[in-house]
């Protein structure tokens, strides 16, 4: 049983992530593509040509509706997100959204609701959670390996992308493109955040994006200040304006020990742990140097062809959107928001979590299965 | 000439730190200890005993009027700082005190007016500005090495003190404490701070001391926000809640490249620098291991000595102070507050900076002159 | 026009490595295998049908005399590399044949000979001189970065395979298997070895193999000394006896200053450059972490394609056996071995030398073309 | 109860070095110099006045004859260190005596054999079994932490002194000078060496000394191999053709992981294990930061003080310059040399190895007792 897949948006996230992924997922005969569009007509064509299907679908629909496709994967600029998403649900296909999964509360209210009664999974991106890194910081956390958490730091950002306007239009900014990334990860340690503050600006007014001149419009520059209850905080640190970093992705820092992951939460490089009980750092290797963060797709087919619940929840989702529209409004009159939604903590499986023991990892570049 | 040195608090920070540099100084002649007052007896007479004068000076006053003491070093409790400083300074000594200068904009603006019409000069802590490694990162940010500073980390904390409850009562807490450090790091580097923000609490309501447990009432956990104006920001983190870190203490983001020091500001062990220009990263090693965070009064000596006026400015302790009160009060209702002081730009003068080549530096825990 | 590929030996070593390579170049239209034959038949059969090929070619010659083949890969175990490279060789065949090229001298020579009238090209692993770290250094050293080369160390080693007996009996052993890699990559730097002495030996007389226990035979723990004239020398440590490390792969000390390649130099992580005359340290991250040790294959067809010489000519490869097998005899009796054999400096093309700038590359997993 | 310490050789070794460790002896009423000369009046007469004692004594037989000296410490040139010690011993003086112990064996036997009649205690340098992180490495090697130890690395080289010319002539060179300290480390280690291969040379044959050039006559680069038996190796990389590294100092692999000792040997930084069966690297932060290579001193004085015997045995000493010796003269002819001599295992006692918990230790630089 191969799962049909539905692709709406076939740009950059598709090309350059997606599609390496779904190579694999092909290759097991475990999905495949059954239809695609974007509303680029080069794009389309070349997304179909690739696997050999319409290219000439008339729009979004045409993919949801399609026979063939079991799943429909929302790979569009963030306005459409939404609407898609929504489409396909009601559709009871399977769905993978990518980040923000609405932009709005409303908008991402009733995808909520309508993701208890589909027939259909919803899967929305950040997929951080799922990175064997991730899990196994979050099970040592749970396991008190640095007693209560107190405070963090988190941070992502880059140079800012050269390709294209919208990241630096109404709708883009470094908080929804980058900052949900770090608050998905936060949250799933500590739990939900109570309270937000942030300070948020456009620190470069102006920008070269394929060689014109553009005015940035979206935030590219921000911190924001999560409250976890009971005086425990963290901040995210994020923006278009880190050219390179050479620190850890999060620090935890418990009552206890200290933990941090290293690399990016969508790209982990290893993590460390301090134990005032041991009193050295545990230095734990990237044990799964070739995971990607369209991890969610392949956890997606997991879930289908076992029947379980998925571990990325849509409501962590929807809290982690509910942060960064009050970091933009904090961001604007100083003034701390209150959240008011919350979420399950993850439950993972043991599956994936055995890694083989590192000493006898010899090759991490070559492929294996 | 050897400057006659009057101590006024004889504990931890005395015992452990600024005796060490004194001794160093002592054997130089460039200074010795005349008088030192402590309100515990014991600590008093210990200290006298060690440099060999009067065990029983009455009071604080004493030391200040002692005919033999050229500069006073305030190493108090914090609630005591402003009064004293200010007396030395009434009285034409030259005074150290240590941070914060004092606990209220007004005695601090006090203070301020004072030190521009006494004869003596005024080192306020910290004295972070003084070591090698933060000027050569002060000189690269001006020299532009990496541009312009948009965004920041910085992070200063400690698991807390267990032999003292003052720490964690009214005119304690982290943000008085700790946060002061990278607070006065920052400024130096990105100029006066516009707005603030922050939160701030208590993680760890009780804590044993000595042994017996204490309820705490100062914060023990903070991040704060800090708006450089032309939408550039940073965050300080700092707390009784950090176990052990391994991250940069300081990390500065620039339009072309990234600097950051490493260790911690008042200990640094080497900074890096990657320059988009130069595609990879320098890691300069730590120059001076044997610097100390007493640095202030080998700088108060030397200024003496040569006349210079010194590289700390009064005005720069004022705005960190300021930004200090600013982030307690935006803890309280999460509003941000306008920070109103100015400093000036620490000048450095050539002395100091040109260490010998990395490679022909042997052994770096032997003493040398 | 793509190239007809003949794979003698489908283990391991095709399986996990060349295969994933094969299947990039076949994307690309640039290779495809046309013939393939394994001692095993149920290795032979797998990789026929991985590639819908003949699963019943009854021997190498059918592979070498396959009339679609362009190049033969020669994979097998080390006793056979030397006859089958040249019977490929003899019918015109391009060939690629894993390290050691050849297990006695004359055979090496005689493979050596043919090459210089053959009409197919030959290439030896090891291929670590094309990785764009390695290319890196080299450029750096040949440019005089660290002046002239004096002193310098390499390791390679691992805790052993577990799955194959023949790791451990006569032809196999860790200067064959590893060291060769360390001693490939020196001289490409320091040119020729003058002289060679070891120690070598069995450290772990019995190891389990697939359940069972076996009697080791050829050497598991090795260090070699090399001499490369004006009392230059260089160490190479390797061994199956090596469970993790945590230093660099190659350091390299000159008269000006230190090179140093991460990871191992058929996985580079970058590479870092200390000058005496800029006293810092250059770290250069890793360029491409999805380079492959397998990249000859790609040299081969891009040499194939373009009409240009390979840059790892086989004379190196016939020097780095001359020092292994003196290594082998220097280790039985204690007594240094003069190196009689020399080869050519590698010469690079421009070629694949420019990568992006680091701060323009964000994601390294994701595939990029 | 204060030591009388003679000192007999007052250049560098004393005045950078020594010189600073006998201050925190004196201040602790532990030992006090009574006794100085050197063959520069200059700085026979610089070392007198620093310690108010006779500034014109007329040879090292005067030192070691003065009333008031308990122990004598040798830091002349290397020639002079053999009979100096013995005469020292012979007058019933405890002696410290700089590497190496003698520049003959026979001169070194006998110096073995006086110490055990003498009633003076005999410390021989290099004293880096002394160091905290030396002995939890130890510790833990003889605890099995990483299994049985197959094979090692060591280094220890720099640029080479600038400042004297007896390092590059006759009874100077790298051996003496710098590969005694990892031969005497790894021996403490694996136990006695049996056997010793090394390429030795001169690879910089000129050099600028205080301005003027000199001709290099004494080895300034090399490589020695270690044979413990059952085909269990180590190397010695050293010279003065080392600018500056970054890299442990020695790594110690064994049949159950690995451990490596960073900085140098005499200057640790810190220290770190990795078990197979716990699949990540501990990273031991350095516990004493202010520990000095010198502290063979200060174990004299402990052990004169508690009448417990010295760690480290002259029998070591004894079995490093044998090592040393045999280097050199399979340098000269690439023939490898048996070891004769043995030394007992170093037993430590329980004292000063109880580090305070990490994360309770603030301030790794200021001074505490």
């Amino acid at each position: 049983m191969s799962l049909g897949l539905g692709v709406i948006g076939c740009g950059k996230v598709f090309d350059w992530a997606y599609a390496h992924l779904i190579d694999g997922l092909h290759m097991r005969d475990r999905a495949h593509v059954s239809a695609v569009y974007d509303i680029d007509p080069s794009k389309r064509r070349q997304a179909a040509a690739r696997y050999g299907v319409d290219p000439e679908l008339e729009g979004p629909e045409a993919v949801v509706g399609h026979t063939g496709v079991d799943a429909v994967l929302v790979l569009t600029s963030i306005n459409e997100h939404g609407s898609l998403a929504r489409a396909a649900l009601e559709a009871g296909r399977h769905v993978l959204v990518e980040k923000p999964m609405a932009t709005t509360l409303d908008e991402a209210a009733a995808l909520l609701e309508l993701s208890k009664t589909s027939s259909g999974l919803l899967v929305c991106a950040p997929h951080t959670l799922l990175s064997p890194t991730f899990r196994a910081i979050h099970a040592a956390v749970r396991e008190g390996a640095i007693g209560r958490l107190l405070t963090a730091r988190a941070r992502y950002g880059h140079a800012g992308p050269s390709w294209a306007e919208w990241f630096y239009q109404r709708g883009g900014g470094s908080l929804f493109d980058l900052a949900i990334y770090n608050v998905t990860s936060l949250c799933a340690l500590f739990g939900r955040a109570r309270r937000v503050t942030a300070m948020v600006g456009v620190a470069i007014p102006e920008r070269e994006i394929n060689g014109s001149t553009i005015r940035v419009e979206a935030d590219d520059n921000a911190h924001v200040l999560l409250d976890f209850g009971d005086s425990c905080f963290a901040v995210v640190t994020t923006g278009f304006t880190m050219q390179m970093y050479r620190s850890p992705a999060i620090e935890l820092y418990g009552s206890e020990g200290t933990a941090q992951l290293l690399g990016d939460d969508w790209a982990p490089e290893g993590w460390e742990l301090f134990r005032n009980s041991e009193g050295y750092w545990r230095v734990n290797l990237e044990t799964d140097r070739q995971w990607q963060w369209t991890d969610g797709l392949r956890h997606l087919v997991d879930c289908v062809e076992s029947g379980r619940s998925t571990i990325t929840r849509p409501e962590h989702a929807y809290h982690a959107l509910e942060i960064v529209l009050a970091a933009q409004a904090a961001g604007t009159d100083g003034v701390a928001r209150e959240i008011a939604s919350d979420f399950p903590d993850p439950v993972y499986d043991a599956a994936g979590l055995a890694p083989e023991k590192p000493h006898l990892v010899h090759d991490h570049r070559s492929s294996r299965e």
